[in-house]
């Protein structure tokens, strides 16, 4: 016959023929497998919802301000969590961190005109500002867009608050561009103000609410300039005052606050593991930043987006996962006030024996996933865009090029860091304010988004980047 | 010269040169156009928050139940609204829907076992029932899953009230497939417990949100079968009744409520339409349900939803879009309690003269977009997905095969049905109950959904489908 072997060739055949079988099969079964995988990890996300569990034990610590005993209560928390978790390792490395006092005392209310005289206004002073050293009186001057500040003489300016009243500007279509844009007044208000021989800075909250919660953040102080102090007022309380300086411009505010910057404190970036099962030397980093600020829980910012990826481990392990690769969840010390912990990570990292293959940050709330920004090769984004159809299944409708985040910026080497990005509309409601609670977070939408970074992490654990 | 042309060739070739140019500018200026529209809109919706300034006014009127003078009064506000846009017609489609009256009575409180007696239970009766003629009391037998109604035997349940307590399931990944399960309980509760000789049937209510407002809506009874009340107990109220229930099998419960069928009253279909520029007679429906629950403002449902359609017109007018085709904006009646609004506007569609080219429909809330749900045949589908440049920016992510919507189901032989498809975790914490208030819309996340729904109309308009 002409198609007939002989008993070798045959045997050859076959083999040729098993294996290209096989091969195709575990093809077919790792593309199976992931699929499979990202049922398992949503199915166990949304119905376990062991995160959000987790977030109410770690609000009801309370806020996590750099260097205070609640951050250390949360460390331990973590600690306690990560050991339960059954993490491979937990260790804690140090960092020295900026701490900062609110104090007792933070008020303020309108002088003059009588016929405002006594009406209290929303304020809270700015993380790392001074006091004011008793009441501190004076007439008001507003800059309702910060550029203008340039065009004030310090005749107009001397001896008064400087009112910085910038709006959020909602036509932005992301809400981190409205943000970036007002926040500059929260930085350097205190700076301009002093430059100009203004005694205080009183700053429209950067937020997307219109309520009267004020919402604060860290401002700066320039060595050369005179230090002056700085608070957030209300958004309702912002326009108020701006109406009546159009109908008085000779509106005088007392402020009265006792916060103060103490020197530093030690803090600790809190790091846990799961091993590598083939390339343990090679470490995927998780994470966010554990410290907050402390008017609310600190929850959308950063304490749940930390669970997030404190849930990683805890899916891997629970799931039987199995990860080729390391993957390590780090909590970052004190992104808000000075970003140490992310240095000192960096430091670490630069000097570890193992290689830091890729990372993966939370760190803009838990609200429904929508993408992954990358900082990569296009090449390695292209790679990572052919998981998609895996990873639609968890909300993820698109991975580009983009901003990943502060806290992993200092990992050098890596083949990807890489930002989550849940949708933005709500974000700056919540952000540095008494909204920031608990009860302002969504299960499901905070579940969706731990799937989603599990399963991005797995990918990259198995798959491995060019 | 060979290339040397007569001056009656270079004037032809010159002609086709021009017509190649200009045939291709076009093109060009078409995609730079809806780039541009794109961002117009999405400017516009954002910075003028026009439709989440008259949600307020809607919401001041109070919710919307079919019939009522409420919905009249809602009614008479779009009419303005409408005539205020400047749109080339506005009239109203009178349709007959079903009258109910809720009543001043509606409590349940515990009776026996005597350590619970008087603790009051979060009940609201369901759209549809009858009274209970008095206080109705009786021992209780729970169904924790509705298909486990076929193995109670009336001897059991007769008697008795019976207490579906199905819960919401949490671990599927879209909360409408929870809600779908959950729901029958609701719609078919009284019809199951008389089969069996019960006195009235209490319904967890069906939602996302572990909190004690009842969710509400509506239930049926049937031909054949006796009438009994049917109310919905709140999640947490529930949970304590089959946590007692547990420890006490005779529980017993009094239930009063006066709510009563009343037959039927007249209502209206609002309708409104800018006129086709081109194709006048072709029409592109963009609508949602205008009747409501009656607890809370029936904002998310359906209010918030059916305002982002008469911006659309609002935007049209506006930024001066010179539509095409006509687009129309349909508010239907009596969704929530017979569909009757949507079945008077399809005979209506069936004997107009004019042609019912496509149909979009809101009534998912108003949360941030993720795409449109379209049923129409394949090649159409792929024809609108090739605007998903466009309509990326606004947040759609997908277009795909897929449910349309209720109210525009009854409109026959167009090109495409469409559904918006905001994100859907939130929705069911809201939906039916007095947590659906004007306070739950994000004025962003709706102004999102404005604009992309504005879009998309626009883009039939101008484009056609095949």
């Amino acid at each position: 016959m002409l198609f007939k072997l002989k008993n070798s060739e045959s045997r050859i055949l076959l083999i040729i023929l098993s294996v290209i079988f096989a091969s195709s099969s575990i093809i077919y079964a790792q593309k199976y497998d992931y699929k499979h995988i990202a049922d398992s990890v949503l199915n166990y996300s949304l119905s376990e919802r062991a995160g959000y569990k987790w977030l109410r034990e770690l609000c009801n610590i309370g806020p996590r301000l750099s260097g205070t005993d609640n951050y250390q209560k949360a460390t331990d928390w973590a600690v306690q969590k990560f050991t339960e978790i059954g993490c491979d390792s937990v260790w804690l490395q140090t960092v020295k961190v900026p701490f900062w006092v609110r104090g007792e005392k933070e008020s303020a209310e309108i002088v003059s005109p009588e016929k405002a005289a006594g009406r209290k206004l929303s304020i809270a002073s700015l993380g790392g500002s001074i006091g004011t050293n008793g009441i501190l009186k004076a007439k008001v001057i507003e800059v309702s867009n910060f550029d203008d500040v340039k065009n004030l003489s310090p005749s107009e300016a001397k001896g008064k608050i400087l009112f910085f009243n910038e709006p959020f500007d909602q036509s932005e279509p992301t809400t981190f561009r409205s943000y970036g844009k007002a926040v500059r007044q929260r930085g350097n208000g205190a700076i301009e103000a002093a430059k100009l021989g203004g005694v205080a800075a009183l700053v429209r909250s950067v937020t997307s609410k219109p309520d009267n919660v004020p919402h604060v953040g860290m401002m700066r102080y320039a060595d050369s300039v005179m230090q002056v102090p700085a608070a957030a007022i209300g958004v309702e309380d912002a326009d108020y005052l701006s109406s009546l300086l159009k109908s008085n411009p000779d509106v005088e505010v007392s402020i009265e606050m006792d916060c103060s910057p103490m020197g530093e404190a030690d803090s600790y970036n809190i790091i846990a593991q799961v091993n590598g099962s083939e390339f343990p030397d090679e470490v995927i980093v998780v994470g966010g930043h554990f410290d907050s600020w402390d008017k609310g829980h600190g929850a959308h910012d950063d304490g749940a987006p930390c669970i997030q990826t404190m849930e990683v481990l805890h899916q891997i392990k629970v799931l039987n996962l199995k990860p080729k690769r390391t993957i390590r969840c780090v909590l970052f010390a004190n992104e808000e006030s000075g970003l140490r912990g992310a240095v000192e990570y960096g430091k670490y990292a630069e000097t570890a024996k193992e290689k830091h293959y890729a990372a993966i940050e939370s760190d803009r709330g838990v609200f429904t996933p929508r993408g992954f920004n990358i900082d990569a090769d296009s090449m390695v984004i292209a790679e990572m865009q052919a998981w998609l159809p895996y990873l639609n299944k968890l909300k993820i409708d698109w991975i580009r090029k983009g901003s990943s985040g502060a806290d992993i910026s200092r990992i050098k080497n890596t083949k990807a860091l890489i930002g989550y990005v849940p949708d933005d509309q709500r974000y700056f409601d919540f952000h540095h304010s008494a909204n920031d609670v608990y009860q302002s977070v969504n299960a499901r939408e905070m579940q969706y988004g731990t799937a989603a970074i599990t399963l991005l992490a797995y990918l990259i654990s198995q798959e491995g980047l060019k």
